[in-house]
């Protein structure tokens, strides 16, 4: 409040000079209107009655941003989307000040500054405002915030209901290629309540940006649960915020950054200031969960609200216990029929925690990745096998205005950027948003009752015309192992031959292999699209034997895949970095499991997490894997056995049918003349071999 | 104890089985005989005894160890130094028990295996023993500390003053080259305390090996006090130990990670284990400083004797002051005369330390690089312009057995490899250490009273044939910057027209430049030796204007680093992976300025640190520099005049006497017509512009 309170002529942005003034200035009217609101002294509420006077002296003179560069540009921003942040917080301080302000003021402002702004953000601007999108929340959430202080009840029943979709032209879409108008026509907040998430909160987008769409829906529901009760908006179809921020909640890794599903960029996490407020409504609003408590200590602030001093008081008389987040398989879609993502976290040893995530969720609308079925992993030091994330540095002005960077598009979007199979080097759904928006893959089965052997997996019927990938993977806890092993079993059938390629993007550095390869004198690109444009390949190695095994090091920790291989298969090492005019792309290694000329290709490997190395100390604690002879016994449309062992004894046989994952379904089958049987989608044997 | 103690037939390298058993064999024969002495419970003495007696009983039954892969092969490990390190550890514990032991058990203990042992690391290995260099100082250790328990005489004589040199073969070498007999033709450890440090305690190989070696200096030079009183060892040398001690302390960057100079595996650091007696003997020995107590509390351990005693009871007194290295110069060689380090340390904001590492000491035996004025900076986040360090996997043995790699040799040990000038792309001394070990540079100044200006500069006459490198770098402190500015000057001067070119290892990820460059289509390494050979070149681009801007974003910070260019200079960007068959380097980003067809070359930059960005809350502050206008006013052999300005106002004029560094003399020069009159070796103005 002592330095001059500046409202300069937009020009830059995310990054740039008058970007940053005016997305400091919501949040320095927001924060002097609180102070007004907690202490009752009126220089603040003059200080913001004055920085609203100076925007609505000019507002209305400005034009739409000169830059340009959104499907829907703002007038204080590059796009309508930071106007509409502004005009959230900006709500709250208007809100506060609003009984204590001159009617005349009242007036002034209502009429030169947010009503025009309003309308700016809604009627004139409807491919912005009318989506099911994140970005329309904000839309829908800034004009009916607005609304309710001025108690216009227009722009509340815009905001809730949309701008009715007969006045918009159809097809309408954004510059992601996502749909304006909804297939059901329907828009507003109350439409996004019912067709953003999942029955059971997962948004379609991913983590990063339910983490972002959450803050309008939890200021603007809560709003409305004031101003409005009769909407009853925290029950709101079967408490459906209240589930968004559980899921939210459990969609971190064990440091607690966000799964980098879809367009998300890496360090978004738990302890993020706007997910403050996700934790402490979701404590107050909803059940008050203790575990809660624990994260609101790690983040280090509560609101300054009534939630807020709920958390910090049962803080302060110590009812906290620790965040242990659980299994889960989040459904996707509206409807919850759309495939979802499956989290396996196994917790072991000083109850460490490894998680594996399985996608196979619905298309996640413009911040959509083709990355059917593919996986990350992660353990207490972090990425293990990596999710490419996002090709953007948000707000930093200096790559490509803070935006998207080309590279979103053509690397990781792509499969070959995510753990996923690839065939014929082409992307699922031929890399187009409008087959993926059409289809999506279904969870074939999801099992975390017992502890010691979790499973996720799901099957892509339409990645690929004519193909059907089946991905079953499990997390196994014995006590041979140090940690978590992760079993992954790809399953692909077709009726053509192809090229198979299967991607392991690890985090770290290769340590060696069991097979010999050769390095290129030079790095070319390995292929010309659909992401391939963009890897170097480093080098090329045949496989020997029945299985070839990879380790590398990372975080501390070594890693060993041990991988079924066939005569023929190709392992290709590559990195990104080629085709990358702006050094936009991280040259963090993969490496690529190829089998080409079959219609069927089934992939098996085994990732395991052993020892470790700190250079402080400079002494390898098991550095080298355990697993051998892992075997596919049988393998057709009914049944998969596969069978590992131990080096020192013990061998895993793994049952799984492939046709039916009713649980109560009996089954038996032979191998090698053994009879067996059991009950449900699958089955562990574990053989200890007592005379090794 | 409760476990077997096991003693295998050695086999394995470092990182094998049979390695590990042994080296935790030592450790827990030294902690249980230390429980032994602590406790008095006889139980531990005799499981020492028993554990000695099975090393007795094939000790000299075993040949040299089976790998072959030592100048000096040990017995119990693959090197004699691991034996060695062995013998210094189990000394200890034996001299725990000696007086309990049975008279009968300590005579066949020193006969079957003390004996022989020491024989064998000195009289069978004096390509071992009798160096001057760190492998023989724990020779000289294990010997003398076995000696002295054994109160045998000749093994101490033989410890402190070596094997005469005139029993072995002159021009002796082991595999790094490194020279077997010392030019003085001394051997020992007396020999060793008086020509492995330079006056003021600086190691010649650097703080990575000087921490390992100090371990068998501390050990035996407090067992010498207490059973030689009369050598005075912790006051011999004018307290050479003590200085050591310092040195070593002095070599960490603020996150108390070691310079990695020279082979250095990074990562080791002021927390490891070994540094615990370096802090505890320090304070014990040497004056008792209340900062190194802080250093033990975050060490979290000390030593379990009065040592580390006095430490705890100092800590728990609430003695301790923080840590604050400060800026020193250190001199190399024997006798002080053999050029440097100079170490450049500034406070700012917050007390956040900017630390900058000039090299400019002797070539460093066997572990030296050539890297003659290279530098290395880091900040409170780490490393922001990189020192690569070796090309090793200490005690990794899927990575050539834990031993160096061979790219070390190609990469790591190259001047392109460091941030120093490159000529015609040939290392220092033609990357030979016979010629690196005839010369050295020298210091030509270094300044760090004035701790807003402080300037480490020297001159490096034989790097190259007929050429004369001379570098001169300021941390400048001016609160018109957020934090200290490196300048950096380097001038070249030769006879013939040569390629120059300057690396910048940065560590982080490009952000843009100000001048065009283009991309390869295809990855080409730079050129076939001196390490060019490992180098891929990402791209090339010729520079506009008379300054370059290169800006990165590494560790949540921005750097951007300023160039003063000619037309015809080039920046090529490049990235270590060439020619690199087992994936053992880095690919850490670089970029070569590059000027050729000149035999006089200036170069000039200024890197500046601003800013920051948290993916959490996803602002970029101050992401742009603000440097602008850096020119070179004069610049030859008397003087050179740079100058470079603030974007928002204000200029700064540095003015350097090349000719000489004496404080008292007085200068005069004429720039743009414009008197400027100073004393000493160096003169900043700055002119603030009232009108900007």
């Amino acid at each position: 409040m002592q330095q001059d309170f500046l409202v300069p002529t937009p020009k830059d942005m995310a990054g740039g000079y008058t970007h940053e003034v005016h997305k400091q200035n919501w949040k320095t009217l927001r924060d002097a209107a609180a102070l007004y609101r907690l202490t009752g002294e009126e220089k603040y509420a003059a200080f913001v009655r004055d920085g609203l006077l100076a925007y609505a002296e000019v507002y209305r003179g400005w034009p739409t941003h000169p830059t340009d560069r959104s499907y829907a540009n703002g007038k204080i921003f590059w796009q309508a989307l930071n106007d509409a942040n502004w005009l959230v917080y900006v709500s709250q301080a208007y809100g506060d000040i609003y009984d204590w302000l001159d009617p005349a003021v009242r007036e002034r402002l209502n009429r030169e500054l947010f009503r025009p702004m309003a309308d700016f953000l809604s009627v004139e601007n409807p491919q912005f405002f009318n989506r099911i999108h994140n970005h329309s929340t904000w839309g829908n959430a800034a004009v009916g915030m607005i609304g309710l202080v001025m108690d216009d009840e227009e722009l509340v029943q815009r905001a809730l209901y949309g701008i009715p979709a007969e006045q918009l032209p159809k097809d309408l879409r954004d510059d992601d290629s996502g749909r304006i108008v909804s297939e059901s026509g329907r828009a507003g907040f109350l439409a996004q309540l019912d067709l953003s998430f999942s029955p059971d909160g997962y948004f379609t987008e991913g983590p990063y940006y339910l983490r972002y769409a959450l803050s309008p829906f939890l200021l603007f529901g809560l709003a409305l649960a004031e101003e409005r009760p009769e909407l009853n908006i925290v029950a709101y179809r079967d408490s459906i915020l209240g589930k968004a921020i559980d899921a939210l909640l459990l969609e971190a890794d064990p440091q607690g950054n966000f799964f980098p599903l879809n367009d998300s960029q890496k360090g978004m996490s738990l302890y993020a200031p706007e997910v403050v407020k996700v934790v402490d409504y979701g404590y107050a609003l909803y059940g008050q969960n203790p575990g809660l408590l624990s994260l609101a200590r790690e983040q280090g602030s509560v609101t300054l609200d009534e939630a807020g001093l709920a958390v910090a008081t049962a803080l302060h008389a110590g009812k906290a216990k620790s965040f242990r987040p659980r299994s889960i398989a989040f459904t996707d879609g509206p409807e919850g029929d759309e495939g979802g993502v499956g989290i396996l976290r196994a917790y072991g040893a000083g109850d460490e925690q490894t998680t594996l995530v399985m996608k196979y969720s619905a298309q996640g609308m413009g911040h959509g990745h083709f990355d059917k079925l593919s996986y990350s992993l992660y353990d207490l030091t972090g990425e293990v096998v990596q999710d490419y994330g996002a090709a953007r540095w948000v707000n930093i002005d200096q790559k490509g205005g803070g935006r998207y960077l080309p590279e979103n598009q053509t690397w990781a979007k792509q499969s070959v950027a995510h753990n996923t199979l690839v065939i014929d080097r082409t992307s699922h759904y031929n890399g187009d948003i409008r087959i993926g928006e059409k289809h999506h893959p279904d969870q074939y089965a999801f099992r975390a009752e017992d502890t010691s052997l979790q499973m996720v997996s799901a099957i892509a019927e339409n990645a690929y015309p004519g193909r059907k990938l089946h991905r079953t993977q499990w997390l196994l806890q014995d006590s041979a192992f140090e940690h978590p092993l992760l079993i992954d079993l790809f399953r692909a059938t077709g009726d053509q031959p192809a090229v198979h390629e299967l991607p392991t993007w690890y985090m770290g550095q290769l340590m060696t292999t069991d097979f010999d390869y050769s390095i290129p004198k030079t790095l070319q690109p390995l292929d010309s699209a659909h992401g391939y444009q963009h890897l170097f390949l480093e080098a090329r190695g045949r496989t020997a034997g029945e299985n070839a095994t990879i380790q590398w090091i990372g975080n501390g920790r070594f890693y060993t895949q041990t991988m079924l291989t066939e005569p023929e298969d190709e392992v290709l090492m590559v990195r990104p970095g080629a085709n990358d005019p702006e050094f936009n792309l991280r040259r963090d290694p993969g490496f690529l499991l190829r089998r080409e000329g079959v219609s069927n290709a089934t992939f098996v490997s085994v990732l395991e997490s052993h020892g470790g190395y700190n250079p402080r100390v400079e002494v390898a604690s098991n550095p080298y894997g355990n697993i051998t002879d892992l075997k596919l016994l049988t393998d057709n449309e009914s049944y998969t056995a596969l069978q590992f062992s131990h080096k020192n004894g013990g061998n895993w046989l793994l049952l799984l049918s492939n046709a039916t994952a009713d649980p109560a379904q009996e089954h038996s089958l032979t191998l090698n003349g053994q009879p067996y049987q059991w009950r449900g989608v699958h089955h562990l044997i574990k053989y200890t071999n007592a005379s090794e």
